[in-house]
């Protein structure tokens, strides 16, 4: 025993814990000790009674789990929150989305990111793996709001071989920012709007530097379609063609996929993850969605995402993990599969491999970062509890996660946040709005033409 | 204008109101006058300043918008939400919940009821329309938490004449109880478990008793094939051949619907409306889902709602709205289709009509009854707001509610319930369910076998 006080004691909460075979089992009545950003232990109540600490939380009634990891977002685009609703994926792009943001500034990007933490952080998210442009500014706004983030700058090829060396040079400057909680990838946008060569070139600088990639790939089925009819070769065949499958990669998505994909993710398997946003699929009228229990058969972790506001209209990510049961129960035909505690494991440690964080994240076990949020279940909703996994899927909401914490630091307490102010960012964040949605000047910064 | 005080007046807020060829429109800055349980008036926020009234709510930050309509659930069921996990429809009712049903007593009924109208009323849903047992309990508890209800004592056939007497019964006793706010239904079952000689006696009793009838149909694919094989009819033709589609009739589900079901239903246009509940569809991994786009096109108004909790994990309403325009969206493979406006206008008018109250209920217009909540847009999870259809529909969530009304009586106010006690009831009905959930009987109140 350590005899300085803890930073932190949470008592009499229940814990969501793994066994050795990542079985997960729900500890009663237990305590989470924190001590320099880690979790140092999961005990019992008892055992901590009177034990020193800087701050102590009283978590009964309230479940202790790892705190969400959204795998797959652009955090600023909460500012295009409902601007382009029910329309088809292209003129979502083309008449839209790509014209408004041309006109981004890094402030809007900074306002942006602000709110989008300040939302995330009340939906029980800790970490989130952000992929758009101006990213300085989000990295400065991790930096301020206590969260951990997974960063890339994207690039299109149209952006010439500057796009991949900014992207580069971002990752390099920014790896381990933030006293150890910004991680970096390379981030191309996705293989139609990025050559072979600018691919290839990426898994390269991403093998000698040691960094990640995080792309969009076989984001729906007519990409996979048009691929095939221009190139004779599938998305996920063109990442393997030009070595990105020969290095860490996180793939948004995925609805594309198809069966011949399989084999040759099979062969990348442990450096390839997938992340799930099952809510735009359904929105943008896509007719598939991520195939997870093919990628659970080979041994691909997929991890749970929002994609973006404009098309998702949250970065809700408790919401996912509750849809991609969902709809994984649906499109299968098959009510066993993807079980509530399935759900969690996707929510946790397959979302914490998504980020490449496996061995930190994910979990509440000694030694781990202590990012973890406490889901109050005492509201009618979540009563009686016979399946407390079922509960935690099925019944709560994100708005049931009362408190959230990074590092051992309580970035929201009772639902109150404490290191950012929304209603000024709301505020200032409008004020920005006519200029930044204004389509009268006729640019896009890239053309959707999978 | 009348001199003496208004009971409630809301000031500020953002009103949903419709015009007269029911397009949605969002009147700012406004305030809604109740008085006696009516609207008296929806008028600008300028227009009753300084008028006196008995109570008033600063709604700014707010939307005022009909309250929601839970147009099938059987609300007591929240005692089993998460004990059938996971299952196939068969296994879920034959082997978990019609055994436990078995021990189903009027106080167990009693404790689901009120911890499920307090769910329902922290969710913004004002009105439910409930097929259960021991109905009488559900209707004690109406009458007791304020909230507005349908009412019908569900029956088999297995339970002989007595069965379909009962839900006469107390069908005119309970007409018009709790003070206007209860209505009632004769419920049968469903097709598969109530005989065409019950069915055809309820529709006689229906119309000699100017009641509606409200009852499961065609819940499934698999129920239509099996009508098909064994009675060469479809449930739905069930309902013609019994006379069912001769009166009010609400049928529950309609996944099974198919095309030669169209024309039946469109003779019965005027008369009958469907409840959807899509999110127990999914859990069921049933391949369909209610077909909105072609009862529409009927003139057949679709309500949206839950379910039981025992199936559906929650009585949100909020989130079925959601739903239906995703799941409308991804089965039609249309982005265009259901949108968000569309969304609103069955959770309001048309969700009025499918239980009989679309004169009553449905929009916030002068002479309807003041049913109506508070939806809070200020969070990071609903700005900006660029399209507030969208922010409802897709931001929002069902925690957003902050006030919930009645007949013009708030039994929720800043998320404090005002007439319902949670912690009370969750501690009784925990007692009771060791007993409640006893399977070693080896009974149960049904067989399912459609």
């Amino acid at each position: 025993m350590t005899e300085s006080p803890a930073d932190l004691i949470i008592t009499g909460c229940t814990v969501l814990v793994y066994d050795d075979q990542e079985r997960i089992g729900f500890e009663e009545d237990a305590a989470v000790v924190v001590r320099g950003g880690l979790v140092e232990s999961v005990t019992t109540a008892a055992a901590v009674e009177g034990a020193p600490a800087v701050e102590r939380i009283d978590g009964r009634g309230q479940v202790a789990m790892p705190g969400l990891i959204n795998c797959h977002t652009h955090a600023p685009m909460v500012a295009l929150r409902g601007v382009a609703e029910d329309l088809p994926t292209e003129e979502w792009f083309n008449d839209v989305v790509w014209p408004i943001e041309s006109n981004l500034t890094e402030k809007d990007v900074e306002l942006g990111a602000r709110l989008a933490c300040a939302e995330m952080i009340r939906a029980g998210v800790t970490c989130f793996a952000d992929h758009y442009f101006s990213m300085d500014a989000v990295a400065a706004v991790v930096e301020e709001c206590g969260l951990r983030a997974h960063l890339g700058e994207a690039y299109f090829s149209s952006q010439g071989a500057q796009g991949r060396e900014k992207s580069l040079e971002f990752a390099l400057r920014h790896r381990g920012g933030a006293g150890g909680r910004i991680t970096t990838a390379l981030a191309p946008h996705a293989p139609y709007t990025v050559d072979d060569t600018d691919l290839t070139a990426t898994a390269e600088l991403a093998r000698e530097h040691g960094l990640s990639v995080h792309l969009h790939a076989a984001e729906n089925r007519d990409q996979t379609d048009a691929s095939l009819a221009r190139h004779g070769v599938t998305p996920i065949e063109v990442l393997e063609r030009t070595g990105l499958l020969d290095v860490d990669v996180l793939i948004a998505h995925g609805t594309g996929i198809i069966d011949r994909d399989l084999p040759v993710l099979e062969r990348a398997s442990g450096r390839t993850a997938v992340a799930t946003a099952p809510r735009g699929y359904l929105k943008f009228g896509w007719l598939t969605t991520t195939p997870v229990r093919a990628l659970h058969d080979l041994g691909i972790p997929v991890g749970l995402a929002t994609d973006g506001a404009a098309s998702n209209n949250s970065l809700d990510v408790w919401e996912s993990m509750a849809l991609t049961a969902l709809i994984q129960k649906s499109t299968t035909g098959d009510p066993r599969w993807l079980t509530s505690r399935q759900a969690l494991h996707h929510a946790t440690l397959q979302s914490a491999r998504a980020v490449g964080l496996g061995d930190t994240l994910g979990t509440l076990a000694p030694g781990r970062r202590a990012d973890l949020v406490l889901v109050d279940l005492t509201g009618p909703h979540t009563q009686p509890v016979h399946d407390l996994a079922a509960t935690l899927v099925h019944s709560a909401r994100s708005s049931d996660v009362r408190t959230t914490i990074v590092d051992g630091r309580i970035l929201m307490r009772d639902r109150q946040l404490l290191t950012l102010d929304v209603p000024s960012v709301v505020r200032e964040l409008g004020e920005r709005l006519p200029v930044l949605l204004d389509r009268g000047h006729g640019r896009r910064i890239q053309d959707y033409d999978t």
